[in-house]
C-alpha cells in the first residue's frame, strides 16, 4: 500500500460551529462520504452559548446532529467538541492534540481554513454558490426577525429547536 | 412551617453591573425589599472594568453600592461579586457556588433573565416603562458626551465618581 | 411507556482517566453492555498528559479504547473528552454540558463517585475485589519499573505502547 | 485627623482557608474585633472543594462562619471569597482589586504573610502557641481518622458539618 | 549619584500592539532613544493573531521588529512579550511582574495610557499631529482594500510581510 | 549554502527555570556559545513564584541572569519568558509562538527534554556528572537548612539574592 493509499483512508475532518445544523451542513456531509469512509465532525466554538451568534449549547448541537444524521441513516461519523482556545496560533495543534488521525479539512469559516492552510493541510471548502444559499448568518436572521427559517434545516433539527424554544433562544439575548 | 413560607423567607438576588450604580438600581433595591427581609446583591461582570462598557473596577462599584445605600439607611445587604465565566452554560451552576441560598432573582439583564429561567428559577425585571427612563446605557452615554447624568445617580455616587476621576475613564477609552 | 423505562434507555456514562485503558476497563465496559445498549465512555483530566500520574495524551487514550474496543466487536460506545475544571463543584454541571443525556454513572475514582452522588446520581462503582487486581497505579508501578504488565492490558493497547515508545513516558518523566 | 488615625479605622483583612473554620479562627476574630470596628474575613483558595486539604465549598465555609458568628452575636464583619490566582506575584493586586480599603492584615498561612509584607502591608500573625492548638491540618486529620474533633470548632460548624455529611467529604476523597 | 539621575538611567518601556510595526513606531524609538540609553519594546496583546486587528503573531511581530531595528543600526532594545489579562485593573502589576525595572513609558494606546496613569507612572504620547500619520488602523485598512502601504512600514518590515503572505492574512479574515 | 550550514546558523534555546541561576547554568551558557554565536535563554515555569521549588518571580530570575552573564563580559544571548501552559501537549507549539526561530534545544529537565524530542528536535542534556555537581535541588535544599550555598552560584548571584533577603524567601515558604 502507498502513501496515498493510505492517506485516501484517512478520516475527514469537517468544522463548523453548527449554529444551527441546517442543510448546507447535511450537504456537505453527504458529499464527503461520497469519497471517504468516515467523517469526524469538530463542533467548534464549543464552549459558547446563550449569544446570537451561538445560540445552542455544545450538547444541544450535538443533539441536533445526531437527530438530523439518524434522519438519513448516516452513521459513519463521530462528533468532537473544539473549544476555542486564548491563542489563535495554538488552535490546530490543540485540535490534532483533540483528534488522533485527520486526513482532509472541510470548513467554510475563513479563519479555520487560513490557519490549517499555513500548517500545511489540505482544506476544502463548500462550492461559493452553495455558501450563500446555506448561511447560518441568514439562517439566525430569519429566525431572529420571524421570517420562514424550517425548509432550511432538517426536518428533525426544526422539530428540536422547537422543542427547547429555540427561536427564543435567539431573540431574547440579541 | 410549609415549604413556602420557607422559600419566601430566602433573601433574593438581585444581579446588575452596576456600572454605574443609579436610581433605578435604587429604585429596585427599595421594591425588593418591601416583600422581603434581605437582598443579595451580585456584582455581575466583576473582573471588567477600564471599558466604554465596564468602566468601573468591582471594588469601585462596590463602594458605591455601600456609600448609596448608607445615604438611603439600607442595611439589609450583602454584596457578592460575580465574574463571567467562560461559558454561558455553567453561570448558573457558578453563580450557586458562589451564593449558598437564595430565592427569586430581580435583573433587567436579558441574558441573566434567561439563563436562570432555563435553570427553573423564579426571575423578575423591573417594569418596562421604568427601564427606558434607567438605562446604564444612556446614562453611559450622557457622561461620555458631556450632558447631564448627575440627577440619574444617587448623590452619593455622583461625588464618589466626580472624586475618582471617573468621567474621564469613559472618555478616555471609548 | 412509564418514566424508569424511559430511564433504563439513557446510555451509561463510564468515567475514568484510562492512564492506560486496562483489563479492568474492558471488564467494566462489558459488563455495563449486559444491561444498557449504549455506554458514552468519559475520558476524564483529558488536558493532562506526560506525568507519571497521566503519561498519555487524550487522543493517545482515544486510540486505545478505539483498539481494544475495536479487537471485541464492541461498537455501540462513543467517546467523550472530559478536562479537569478548576472548581470542583462546576465540574458535574460541566459534564452535564458536554453529555446530552445519561442515566446512571460507573467510576471507581472516588471524586467522581461523590461528586456525581452529591448532584443525586446513581453512581455504580467496580465490585472491591476486581478493584486491586484491575489498578491503574499498580500498573503503571509495574511499568516503570520493568516488571511485567502487559498481560493486564488487552493486546491491541500492549502494542499501542510499543508503538509509541510509551514505556519510556513513564520512566523518562518521574 | 492625623493620618495614623485615619489608618487605624480601616477595617482588618483575616484570610485564611476555614477548612473548616475551628475555634483559633474565632478567638482571632474575637481579638481583632476588640481592637478595631470592624473585620473583613476573606475566604482564601475560594475555588476549591472536595479534595482532602480543602474539603468544602466557599459557599459552605459562608454558611460555617455566618453560623458560627451568629452564636456570638458577631455582627460587625463581612465575607469576601478570594480564588488563588495563577500568579502568586499578582495575588495582592488581586486582593487589593476586590477588598475596597483595609488595614492591617491577619493570617497564619506562610506565604500569605510572605505575599503581604514583601507589597509594605502590615501583617500580624497568631500568637505561635495558639497556633499548635487551633490547626486545621491537626483538625482534618482528627476528622479522617474518626477521632474526637467536635470540641474544637465552634457547635454551630459542627453541627452544620454533620447535617452535610461533612466527614465522608474527608474520608472520601483521601 | 541622587535619586532622580538614577531614575533617569532606568530603560523607557514602549508599549504597542505593533500590527504591524509602522514607521510611526520607529519614529518613536529613535526619539525615546535621543533621551535615554535603553528602550524595552513591550509587544502587547502578544497572544492574539489572525484576527483584522491583531493579524500578527507575537513571534512575527517580534521579527518585524528586530529586522527594522536591524536595518537602523538600533541594537540597545530588547522585546519583552505582553499577553492580555482578564481584569484591566491587574494588568499593570502583570507587566511590572514581567518587566524587571523601567522608568517613563511611552504608548498611544489610550487604555494603556489610562492604565499606567492611575498607578502613578509618567506616560508620554506621541505628538497629536504624528498621531494621524502614523495610524496601525489606517494601514491596516489600506493593505486590507489593495491600495498603497508600503511606504509607511520600514523597508524590512515590507519584505517580511510579502514573504509571510501577510496581506492575505488580513483579507482572508475580515 | 546548504541546509546544514543554514541551521548551525539558528541560536540555541536553553531551557531553564534558573531558581535561581547556578555555576552550573553558566558553565552551560559558555558551552553552547562555543559553538554558537547566539543562545536564547528560555524561562521556564515564568508564571510561578514563592513557592519552595520556584522561588523567585520571572523578573527577579531574569535580573540574576542579567548581572550574572554582565559579570562574565557574555552579550550574545536574549532572554524569553516561558509560562507553564495547562496542556502539555501543547507545550512545544506555544514555545514556537514564543520564539521566533532556534535550532538545537539545551535542557536538563527530562519532562522538556522528552516533549521536544517527542516534536522531532535535536535536544541536548548536561554531562551527566556534571549534573549531580550542580543540581537546583539540592542547592536550595542547601539554602533553606542554612548550609553553605553562595560558592555553588555566580558571586552577582549571590549578591542580588543577598540584597532581595532571598533566603527567607524559600525558608519562610516551605
Amino acid at each position: 500500500m502507498n502513501e496515498k493509499e493510505g492517506s485516501a483512508r484517512l478520516p475527514a475532518l469537517f468544522v463548523g460551529r453548527f449554529q444551527p445544523f441546517h442543510n448546507g451542513h447535511l450537504f456537505m456531509v453527504r458529499k464527503i462520504l461520497e469519497d471517504l469512509d468516515r467523517v469526524i465532525i469538530g463542533i467548534g466554538s464549543a464552549q459558547h452559548s446563550h449569544t446570537p451568534r451561538n445560540p445552542y449549547t455544545s450538547s444541544e448541537r450535538q443533539s441536533m446532529i445526531e437527530r438530523a444524521l439518524e434522519g438519513e441513516n448516516i452513521r459513519s461519523y463521530e462528533i468532537v467538541l473544539i473549544e476555542d482556545v486564548g491563542e489563535h496560533s495554538l488552535w490546530v495543534p490543540y485540535v490534532e492534540s483533540l483528534v488522533p488521525r485527520f486526513g482532509v479539512i472541510f470548513s467554510n469559516d475563513p479563519l479555520t481554513v487560513r490557519l490549517f492552510r499555513e500548517k500545511g493541510y489540505e482544506v476544502r471548502e463548500l462550492p461559493l454558490e452553495r455558501r450563500e444559499e446555506y448561511s447560518g448568518t441568514e439562517l439566525r436572521r430569519r429566525m431572529s426577525s420571524g421570517e420562514d427559517w424550517e425548509h432550511l434545516v432538517p426536518d428533525a433539527v426544526a422539530d428540536y429547536i422547537s422543542e427547547l424554544y429555540g427561536i427564543e433562544r435567539i431573540v431574547g439575548v440579541s
